[in-house]
This record gives structure tokens, sequence and C-alpha cells, in this order.
């Protein structure tokens, strides 16, 4: 038995999220579906940093796993690649110690949203939020940065969270203006650790800003009230990137 | 009766190529559906400039077709982007003297064929050529100067075209880094008109040129042989976008 951790992106277009569901084609089962094929036939459970929604892309997601048959790093990467769909590739794998774990063990987690505000391109449908309207992006600039910090982020939370802890530490969040089009920016998050559709709550409410429905200061007010009923809309799915997970060294 | 064009966008993935065929989703069909519905469900046939085939995409393609209706340039683009699935949206109508005609007026095309030369990007692989190993770029800009001018493109047409016509003229071809992505680059070019297959068997050889398996020069060679055999493989569909279509004033 021997433990590897896997680093990989996926296309999320095509999946109903990251976790198994038993009759919908998700990414944890499609990667274990292959693991099994290069372990002997043997199922094999994966653990990833955590889950990501549907039609949410990873640049970077990370996935550990048990192996019985003892394989090279090298050999797993090319092997997993053959048997996988071509909406996930892996670009590394690493023998870790047993006691390595993708999910408990993460220090960092950094997310990309992106935006489109100019013509809608057919081509990026399922790859950036196309918004079709100018957004006040210095409104966006000055909101954003209330979100830096330990805060209890419960007015960015989807389900009824009452009794779950929300309280997360953001250490860096920015809109970037796409150095090719204009029309186009990145907005970046990086922090200890995100809620379910925190990240796409947290766009929608700088949307309604960048719509000037509200003020940037506002975006400090919600945050205080601890109510979801406060924030915008959800952005969507696809505009959303699992960026980059961290872990102690 | 009244003639009218349109500028549209598709993603080609998910179309059988652009020209109807019974029994396939074409962005053809996909077009004259919707036209049918805005013009009191009378059938509409449609002109394209060209055709592109299975897979491949456009940033700009032009089509005209006659409608009974009289309707405003700005509505037919709303009627038609509600009407349309959303990987063709049109972005511009303009009415046309009756004479104008999508497909014989064309006075130049342009195309640009995307390379990724870096990891496998999941998200792209319908999108851009990920060609998985390095390419002599030197070489192939060096080769792809001998496109340029009136040549007889026989060597580059797939099919059997022994009695047609394969003279053409480049007007410019030219290989483009990605200013933020220094293994991405773009192949544009643009020229009188294209023959079917010419874009993807030109690049084609540009990249057994890359791969140096052959010397830059041989592309002069292979031009003058008017011999299919001597070309490359033909570049994979999804690399290839018609970019632009020039009409006379």
């Amino acid at each position: 038995m021997k433990r590897y951790c896997i680093e990989f992106s996926y296309d999320g277009s095509d999946f109903c999220g990251y976790q198994v569901q038993p009759g919908l084609r998700t990414v944890q089962e499609e990667l274990e579906k292959a693991l099994k094929k290069i372990n002997n036939n043997q199922s094999v459970i994966s653990h990833a940093s955590g889950r990501t929604d549907k039609g949410v892309h990873a640049y970077k997601q990370v996935a550990h796993f048990d192996l019985d048959v003892k394989i090279s790093e090298a050999k797993l990467v090319r092997a997993l690649n053959s048997n996988l769909p071509s909406d996930i590739h892996v670009y590394l794998a690493k023998e870790m110690a047993e006691d390595f774990h993708a999910r408990y063990m993460v220090t960092s987690k950094a997310y990309v949203y992106k935006i489109n505000l100019g013509a809608f391109n057919p081509m990026e449908r399922k790859y950036v939020y196309q918004c079709g309207h100018p957004l006040d992006i210095k409104s966006m600039k000055k909101a954003i940065k209330y979100l830096i910090g330990t805060h209890d982020f419960r007015s960015f939370v989807s389900e009824n969270k009452e009794k779950e802890n929300c309280v997360r530490t953001i250490t860096k969040a920015y809109i970037k203006q796409d150095p090719t089009d204009p029309e186009r920016y990145d907005i970046f998050f990086e922090g200890t650790g995100f809620l379910k559709y925190q990240v796409r709550n947290m766009v929608g409410l700088l949307i309604k800003i960048g719509e000037k429905k509200i003020e940037p200061k506002e975006m400090q007010s919600v945050l205080i009230s601890c109510d979801r009923n406060k924030a915008g809309k959800t952005a969507p799915a696809e505009g959303l990137y699992l960026l980059d997970v961290k872990y102690r060294k």
C-alpha cells in the first residue's frame, strides 16, 4: 500500500460537480474509475482538497489515494491520463507519507472568477461569465478590500448554516484587468478556506456594486449583517476556477 | 421582400460543420430554423461567405438572406439571438441591396490557427490545438513566407481536385506569439479565398517543419510539386477559426 497525491485540472462544464453522486457524471467518479483500472481492478477511494460545484472548473485540484500496486510517479501520470476522459488532465503525481491528507492539511486555496464585459463570445460561454454590460470596476475594487481579513462569512453562504462555523480568513482579494483585452477582468481570492457558494456569492455582490445598485461600502454592512438575504445573486458557475491549493510543508 | 446580411460567431465544437446535412446538427440549419420563426414561419434560405468544417469555429462569419417581414436591424439581431442556441451569436445585421451576395462578393478571408505548446489544458481541448511538444517556431516563420503570393495550392487540398482551379492568392501569412503566454502561438492567413482543408494542411506542414522533420525551404518544394502526398498531416479542426470576411465596397 502506497499513498500518492496528484495535481490535476478539469473542465467542469460536463460534470455534475466534483463529488460522487449516483447516476450523475462527476469528476471524482471518473478519477476513481481510472484508478481502479490501474489498481488491478481493486476499488480506490480518493480524497480531494474539497469539492467544486457543477460547472466550476479547476486549473489545479489536489487529491490523494492509496494504491495496492507499486507504480512510479511518471507512470502514474501517464496511466491516469490514458484512462481519464479528455476533460480531466493529471499533470503531476507524487508519492506521499502515509499520513498525508489532501483535504485536512490544506493551508490555503485560491480561486479566480472571470468576467467578460464586452461582446458575447460563444466559444467562451462555458468558461467566462459574460455579463453583457459595463461594470464600474473602480467601485468593485474599493468594495473587494472589505473582504480581506478574518470575518464571519455567513452572509455569503447559500444554505442554512446557522450552526456551522463560517469564520474564514481571506488573505488576498483583488481585481485585475486582462492585459490583452480591456473588457475582461479576473477577480482573485486567496484564503484559508471557502464555504459552499461563498466565492460566487461574494462575486454576485461585487457585480451588484459594479452595476451601481449599491455603494462599495455596503460590502462591509452585508458582511457584518451575517444575513444571506442582504447579499446579491449567486454569480454563475462558468466563470469560476479553482486556481491553487497549498499545504503546510 | 428585403435582403439582410448578418455577422455572427459560433463555437464549431458541437456542429457537424456549417452546411446543412440531413440528420446532422449544422450551423446553417440552426440559423435557418431561427430565421423561419422570425419570417412568419416561412422557410428562409441563407447564403454564407463559405463553409467551415466540423469542429472549426468562427469569430466572424457573414451570411445573407431575404425576409418577407420588415424588421429593423437591431430587432433582427435580438430576434435571432433569442431563437438561436447559445453556441451561435449574431452581433450585427444590415439591410443590403437586393443584389448583395455573401459568397460571390467576398474579396478576402482571414483565418487564425491556435497552437499551445505548453501543458495540456482541458478547458481548451476544443479551442486550441494542444501540440504537447516544443516546435521550432523560427523555422516555421521562415517556411510560412513561401506561402505568400499567388500559387497553385493543389498540394494542400485533401480531395482529388485535378480539374478544379486551385490557384489562390495569400496576402498575409505570419506567426505571432501570445503576449501573455510564450508557449502559445497564433498562425494567421489572409487571402482571396481558401480551398477545403487548405489552411489545416498548410498548418500541418508548418508543424512538420516545426518538428524539424523537414527543412523550411521544403515548403516551397511541396508547393511547386502540386502533389498532396508531399504535404504533412491535416492539422486538427479545433485550432482553426474563421476570423474575418471582407467585401468590395
